[in-house]
């Protein structure tokens, strides 16, 4: 790793409609691991040298942009750096202001933020979820997999969730209310561990390890189940990803399985802030947020992710607010 | 293979409701491979010296069913024999009464069958096609691929198929119409065949091989890509399933990879019907069967299936009309 540094003018340019940030909070996201492939994704690869980027919690400096002016709260797309001097239209048109600062700002990179965004929205519209449904969540005490679990409780559904720490499971069982939860890496046979937790099958299975793990759900889904694909976080430093063997389960079981990314419903974001905020308010959900400090402990971070050292959403606080 | 034989009259029990059937052709089919395995899927396991069952065209010799009569020409299930006497509800409950004769009474193991409807169904209501689109479709000469590539044909989609011969490959071309076609048996890296016949790639696959070609399509999708999932033929004869490794693909494509079962979707029969034989008489489509004669030769038929040795539907003749 090569740290840098550079002097800025904290001021935008004359005449501009650039944004100066002072970046408070880094979004630390297993997504972030394929920016760092050669072979382009949704997003561009990153560059050697250039500044990581992700979603972030900010207070504006100084703005050129008719949507914000000093001391606005604001989550958007920014560097890994002290401060952000956002200049295109990407950057300024996925920038957007705090609305409700009665919560920790930090929870608009989790909670309110896209990981809570990419729970919301893939497990209502992905799942196709009804009351009384088995669901099962892996990665389960994760930055999504925590609401996930949480929105389907709210549903009606009985739910399990798996994790990588017994300490995470006892937090599945008590803070997140699941109806089951299990510590996978004490399971030998994986595929005998859902067919114990879920005697009668799994109708909706959301995905966030691939591989392995995939592979044991496959052969418990039930007829027309559905398996949401947000992420297979145990794939993403494989050279080759794992294969999954037991795909002819779909024919058999008719089950949907479908990808998805956050930043095809938008349409829902709304929704999503004031449901969400509302619940959290009302203590019907918890957030559990892994927040450590100082922008050199980002590049750690993101590396803890995928040995699963982090208890919760994984937050890189930058600077005090 | 042990051959068996016993006598029975040619008439249904007294008072009773059951069908007696003179069968003619018999559907061979790659599912029927599944049923011999022991773990059961969505139909139970053959045992060992049960009579064989499949779709069939059959005519009814002797009926006390209130809607079956002597002369009737019918398809269904049943056995894989000269005569089936079917007794219980579920055989005759899944029998049905041929409509319209003007066409060959075989098409009705394809065309018009089980496996056409599989097309039609898995086609219009799976792949959500929409005119314009890439579409491409694996064993494509085969009972439904055939189809599936001429209602895509139909709808306005550029369709290629491929086939594990130049014989198939050049009925794919000419008879069936469709944009193009290629050999995969003589594709070194189907991956970089799949991207030379989809430069801009593929938004639907109609999925009937599956392995290492369902590996090859996914890095070659496009966004929001459907896969429908009809059948995995390469996978069938083997003691475990290989890997496929390309599923992180599901994600950053958000494609949606859909298995199905044909009788899920019964409400869709008369309209499949109707539509497809207006389209059949108009010479709208065109539909190739591979007939044998024989009973006898019924089980090279169906092991056939897995080296491709069929061209077009594969039929048993079992008695002339």
């Amino acid at each position: 790793m090569v740290a840098s540094s550079e002097t800025i003018r904290l001021e935008v340019p004359n005449g501009s409609k650039a944004v100066l940030l002072k970046n408070l909070y880094l979004s630390i996201d297993p997504y972030l691991r394929m920016r760092m492939n050669r072979e382009e994704n949704y997003f561009p690869s990153f560059q050697p040298e250039q500044v990581i980027e992700g979603d972030g919690v900010s207070i504006v400096l100084d703005s050129g942009h008719p949507n914000f002016k000093a001391g606005d709260y604001v989550r958007g797309f920014v560097g890994w750096e002290e401060y952000s001097l956002l200049t295109n239209t990407f950057h300024t048109d996925m920038l957007s202001k705090i609305k409700y600062t009665d919560v920790p700002l930090s929870y608009y990179t989790g909670l309110l933020g896209m990981p809570g965004m990419t729970a919301y929205a893939g497990f209502h519209e992905i799942c196709s979820p009804k009351k009384g449904e088995y669901v099962y969540v892996s990665a389960a005490s994760g930055a999504v997999g925590q609401l996930v679990g949480q929105y389907a409780k709210l549903m009606g559904c009985y739910v399990v969730g798996s994790a990588g720490s017994n300490e995470k499971v006892h937090l599945l069982k008590t803070k997140f209310g699941l109806d089951a939860a299990f510590n996978y890496k004490e399971e030998p046979d994986l595929t005998a561990a859902l067919k114990r937790y879920f005697p009668e099958g799994i109708d909706i299975y959301f995905e966030n390890v691939g591989g392995e793990m995939l592979d044991a759900v496959l052969p418990n889904m039930r007829m027309n189940g559905r398996v949401a694909v947000c992420g297979m976080i145990s794939q993403y430093n494989l050279q080759k990803p794992q294969g999954v063997h037991n795909l002819p389960c779909l024919i058999t079981k008719c089950i949907r399985m479908q990808g998805f990314l956050v930043f095809q419903h938008r349409h829902l974001h709304e929704e999503f802030i004031e449901t969400t905020r509302r619940y959290f308010k009302e203590g019907k959900i918890a957030y559990v947020e892994d927040v450590v400090e100082g922008l050199h402990n980002a590049p750690a971070a993101l590396i803890g992710l995928f040995s699963g050292r982090n208890v919760g959403k994984q937050v890189v606080m930058v600077a005090h607010e």
